[in-house]
């Protein structure tokens, strides 16, 4: 499909520098970019390729403007520009309803006649499957599971009884959403088992990567909130409450009993202890190890960066002395008073 | 179900303080407990819901009795408690055996008359699965793997040929047993793969969290001993013996041939190098990066906490010139003793 | 099978020392080897248990074969003799082609005769599978997906449209590949998704560790070319690239848009951050944290070793203040200026 220039810059509300009946019909990257392609500038380490640049348009700020060669589409927020073109150019394919004869849907289960349930998926007795939701093959939903409107599970991903997920939700395969968490009493050296006796409740517009892991609450729930999206493998842990439009990146763990706010975003890998409160808007850079809760809104780093090795080994061997090394510029310091 | 007062005493081996009559149905924590439910109180952070609960009964420790406005079940552990009253008080539903007609069992499988095999479940070739025993949707049990009595695979588990598990084991969506050990050599640039011919022998009373993986060893067996626990999103390499009762927290990394001795815990995210040995009773608190042996029990830890973005920079840059720095110390020191 | 240490010793390219009549039949570890397996002495650690193995042969280093008891056979690298021994003394069984009738594979699908589809597998429409080629249990290849010759899905992979994979290679349980990239553009606090539009092109001989990750391009492909080794729960964000025989072991994270050279080895857990360059012949040991690009071919390191937890909490209290330590040492040496 094709879009002329002036209706896409009247979508993405940017100005256009350019002619508007110019005709775009992909989106690519700046040096990949043909004729009949709009791009984009949202990173400074991706200027260099704008001067020669073959695309037909490049969405970009005001300040790129004059650098760029071809039409230009300036809006403040690039990236959205080229998230909304990209949208525009490539709709999601219409999806027929039905259930696949080699799908297993429980005669106790409801499925809405518009939704899809693919082959090798199951759907256990309880469950209610809303318009338009999508169940890829292999996908297995537990029984009194309740997947929303418009909600895409693409493959292989298993949602455990009695989670609720949302409308327009898309969760990637391997998920697992609902299992127990990790709740175990110790008596006199051996673990007992403590019942994981809450649901997962996951909003609207959520999206979670694969392969990551939500757990179930052990009393009260566990909760997503709206617009939350979540990257590949990260591990939430059992009553976590995670504030709407907060974003959490790949291989980052939440421990039990977290409350994370609302637009927070929290870097890959990064680790939250359990128990604690993180207030709205705050963000966690990369590796970030969090041991106390935060009352503030902020950016909060931790972890230290590579060094060539032997380097390191002699920063680590003074970190390991950090405290003797800190006693002995007291003790200097003492000296000098003296 | 309900249940006196006195007999959750009895069970729980608690003193009660209250009517032995009085009924509870149910657990729910401090805050939204009502009338007809026992709670707990096991972590201090919660003790301000202790004065206002509506709970007919909380556990907690002779320290908090004073406080509680309901009757006290007191004990030394009332998390243990609280882990025993839920399970009374939540017993497992009864489990029919059976195999699903969408579920594929090789004719070379011997399954007991007693387990459940789910749809698009698949048994291999030489597979035994134990009475009492549950195959959930999707799990895939390769040829000759053994499971022994009453245990649970969720849905979706993926265990490798050859594998034994054995009893009251429950293993959660997605978790991968016995695919192989990362065992590759070196010839002049090229990785040649080292062909992993051992299995995995898992003991009884173990659960494994989602997506978590154990690979087989290369030509002994990877073991986890009885009571083992292990969270979320956890690798565990080949050859690694994990000692009785040890617990080991989400994202957690153990590489090849690790032994952990009895009764550890491992916080999440912790990290330990391949070819070590850890003896019982160490714990490692999150985030932990383990490069030597650990001959002494105790707690260690590692990993860098939080600081305001700003303040961390200023503390990379200084620690990145930490051998500089304890040499300006020395140097003033030399020319103190002048 | 049996093999006499004269064709090893052919094979592996080593000199043998001992009877070249003898014949072996395993391979095994020193300590527990017995007549008829060939053992290895690789890694320092063990060296203890070679004055008194029962192995008939042992693979070595010239400078272990004075105290070798039994036959030697002396290589500069053992290891890759044991990776050679065992494959030789332990072939892959034979593959029937065909597709099992609890499969599923689409019409529109291209299988060749000699490729195994098993029990509840999906192949969609436009998929190719080559000769060779073996399908586990719940594998699912979504539409257009082309995998090429003798490649094993080993159960529960996930194969996203439009991925191709490469000839001879190895992915284990859990593995999703093509997956959507972590994309999303932030609208005034509510995030809007970027389509992800590129797919994944995996080379040959590539192999991918248990509930491994790869996302899918958000306009070009990410790209793992051949030789690459990826251990388990590795994270690969969007158009990454990986070059030739580079290996990355478990837990590891690279983000989006990262390119890290050929023959390198990223350890457990590493973090690499987001559009970052790395050369070829980069090692990064285990818990690196990579914030910048590596122009130069080295070994880097990061991360904190434990220690015992008392002596931890001091260094982090002077650590979070070592910006005012390197001051107050400053001021000591102006002092000493005077």
């Amino acid at each position: 499909m094709g879009l002329s220039l002036g209706e896409l810059a009247a979508h993405l509300g940017a100005e256009l520098d350019g002619d508007p009946e110019g005709v775009v019909e992909r989106v690519d990257t700046l040096p990949r970019a043909e004729p009949g392609a709009v791009s984009f500038l949202a990173n400074r380490r991706y200027s260099r390729y704008l001067p020669n640049t073959c695309a037909s348009a490049v969405i970009l700020t005001a300040a790129d403007r004059e650098a760029c060669p071809v039409a230009s589409l300036v809006m403040d927020n690039p990236y959205l520009g080229y998230a909304r073109a990209a949208a525009l150019l490539n709709p999601s394919a219409e999806q027929a309803g039905g259930i696949h004869p080699k799908a297993w849907v429980s005669d106790g289960a409801q499925v809405d006649p518009s939704a899809w349930i693919g082959p090798q998926a199951v759907v256990e007795s309880g469950a209610k499957v809303g318009a338009g939701s999508y169940l890829g093959p292999g996908c297995v939903l537990e029984r009194d599971v309740v997947i929303g409107q418009g909600t895409r599970l693409v493959a292989n991903v298993t949602i455990c009884k009695g989670v609720t997920i949302g409308d327009r939700g898309l969760i990637h395969p391997g998920v697992v959403v609902g299992a127990d968490g990790f709740g175990i009493a110790n008596d006199q050296g051996v673990w007992v088992k403590v019942p994981q006796l809450g649901s997962v409740h996951i909003g609207d517009d959520v999206e979670i990567g694969a392969n990551t892991a939500i757990d179930r609450g052990a009393l009260e729930d566990t909760v997503i909130e709206n617009g939350v999206k979540l990257d590949n493998l990260v591990q939430v842990g059992h009553n976590v409450h995670i504030g709407e439009h907060t974003a959490v990146a790949g291989c980052a763990a939440i421990a039990g009993s977290v409350r994370i706010g609302k637009r927070c975003t929290v870097g890959g890998m990064a680790a939250i202890a359990g128990h604690l409160e993180i207030v709205d808007d705050v963000h966690l850079t990369g590796t970030s190890a969090v041991p106390r809760s935060i009352p503030e809104p902020g950016i909060y780093s931790s972890g230290m960066p590579i060094q060539e090795n032997k380097a390191w080994r002699r920063t680590i061997a003074r970190l390991l002395k950090l405290d003797e090394l800190a006693r002995r510029v007291k003790e200097l310091e003492s000296q000098q008073d003296d």
